[in-house]
């Protein structure tokens, strides 16, 4: 077995961002529709997820929703408004502090976890309402380590018609993005969800980014065993607890579940492909 | 083949309680859980889940929160009301106008299939708000017509942990609902979703969901192809709308689509049961 700081992620840009452009191109385009709307938060998944966007759809079929709240740091606007400015795609600015204030107001002892899911919540609405108005696509924007890890808002951000970017790890994330142009200063910050002032990923997670996409590559990817990773450096206990977390979130890559009375239950023995039948 | 009179979707409502109710118990219990919060509508769906959610966990575990907008009509929060009042449960009132209409305020132009969609989601965040404060599960509320027919919110009424009902036609909702002692003003009334003032689901729908039910029996539990269901007596133009309402809302019933890139994708080639490892 090969050391650890051999896991290689490396991926090859070039024909990923084929893959990922011709499938927004098609996927998008199946369905009768030419646009995708999609948020924009400033951090380098969004901004990737939009750029791949653009490369498929033109800029003029690419609307990016930008949604802060009134913590949300202002870096965050800037860093989203200058992947507005270097793609040229039309762009809107909706404040979501009205819509949260008037829930949190009646319950002031909300903690910030409950804040923060209300508010990736409220921006889904906003995005669906938006792809409403203009008859697009919602564009997701989250990437396999937080999919795996369950590390994102259910119906929330990890809500959307077609992802592009969601079988990408966030170190892919990154070599993608500096291949396609992202502004440097997206790519090279601190992951952040911004839900909270301070608040950053990797902190809140307790352990980076690359060394959970090294061991979720060898895990989900290439099928090694919890015996083999320990075998091949990683550290038992770290094991052990990202295994969990992905077993343990798994409700959220899965649809409802409904119990069985009939011969056919939607999920279990009526279940087709998204696009059945075209 | 058997005249359309005949077709049967008469249930056992006996076995079919038991199973639902077993459902409920169990899949809330195994992940560690003892309590469901579900929205309260004033209708018949939710009043059935909520009776099968009090069966299998008994009232003090079972949280109801009604969600009315300043247009609800006020018999669907007296009906609400009434299903409280019967199972003798906990419930909370909070009004979503204020948040509705601080989005809308800016956007006046919006239709009433906008607003309800959005209305339909607002109710979903609130929801899933609830059940981290409560330390609870969101229950489900859609039955099998709605969910086939698309005719519901995604990521709105349609999102849930678990859904005891979405095995049940809408006509064996209201068989099941009389068994197990669901308010006969709630049982009798017709169905609405209640998102503006006067909709009517067989209005809108421009079916009975009677007919309805019997065709998407036979087309999905029975497996009888087009043809089959046209010579036993369904007009085809009717056959083909149906059909192609199933298929075009396949969407909302799979999560988001993700560009395949790697060995192992979520949803495709790794994909468990909610339960995975319990």
């Amino acid at each position: 077995m090969s050391p650890v700081t051999d896991v290689d992620l490396h991926i090859n840009t070039a024909v990923v961002e084929k893959l990922v452009v011709g499938f927004v191109r098609n996927e998008v385009r199946k369905v009768g529709i030419e646009r995708v709307v999609a948020g924009l938060s400033g951090g380098i998944d969004s901004a990737l997820s939009v750029t791949i966007a653009v490369r498929a759809l033109g800029r003029e079929n690419v609307i990016a929703v930008i949604m802060p709240y009134k913590m949300s740091s202002p870096d965050s606007l800037n860093d989203a408004m200058s992947v507005v400015e270097d793609l040229g795609i039309t762009h809107r600015v909706i404040e979501i502090t009205p819509m949260i204030d008037a829930y949190f107001d009646a319950m002031p002892e909300a903690d910030r976890m409950r804040r923060g899911n209300k508010m990736a919540r409220e921006r889904m609405t906003i995005l669906y309402d938006q792809s409403s108005l203009e008859r697009a696509l919602v564009l997701g924007t989250s990437n396999k380590t937080e999919l795996l890890l369950g590390y994102g808002t259910l119906y929330g951000d990890m809500a959307s018609a077609l992802n592009p970017i969601g079988d990408l790890y966030k170190t892919q994330v990154r070599q993608l993005s500096r291949a396609m142009g992202v502004p440097r200063s997206i790519v090279e910050k601190q992951p952040s969800a911004d839900l909270w002032i301070g608040q950053a990923d990797e902190d809140e997670l307790g352990f980076t980014y690359e060394e959970a996409d090294r061991l979720l590559y060898l895990l989900v990817d290439l099928r090694y065993s919890r015996d083999d990773v320990v075998r091949a450096g990683f550290g038992a206990e770290f094991v052990d607890g990202i295994a969990e977390r992905v077993r343990a979130n798994q409700f959220k890559r899965r649809p409802p579940l409904i119990a069985k009375v009939s011969e056919r239950t939607i999920d279990r023995d009526f279940r087709y492909a998204r696009d059945w039948g075209r």
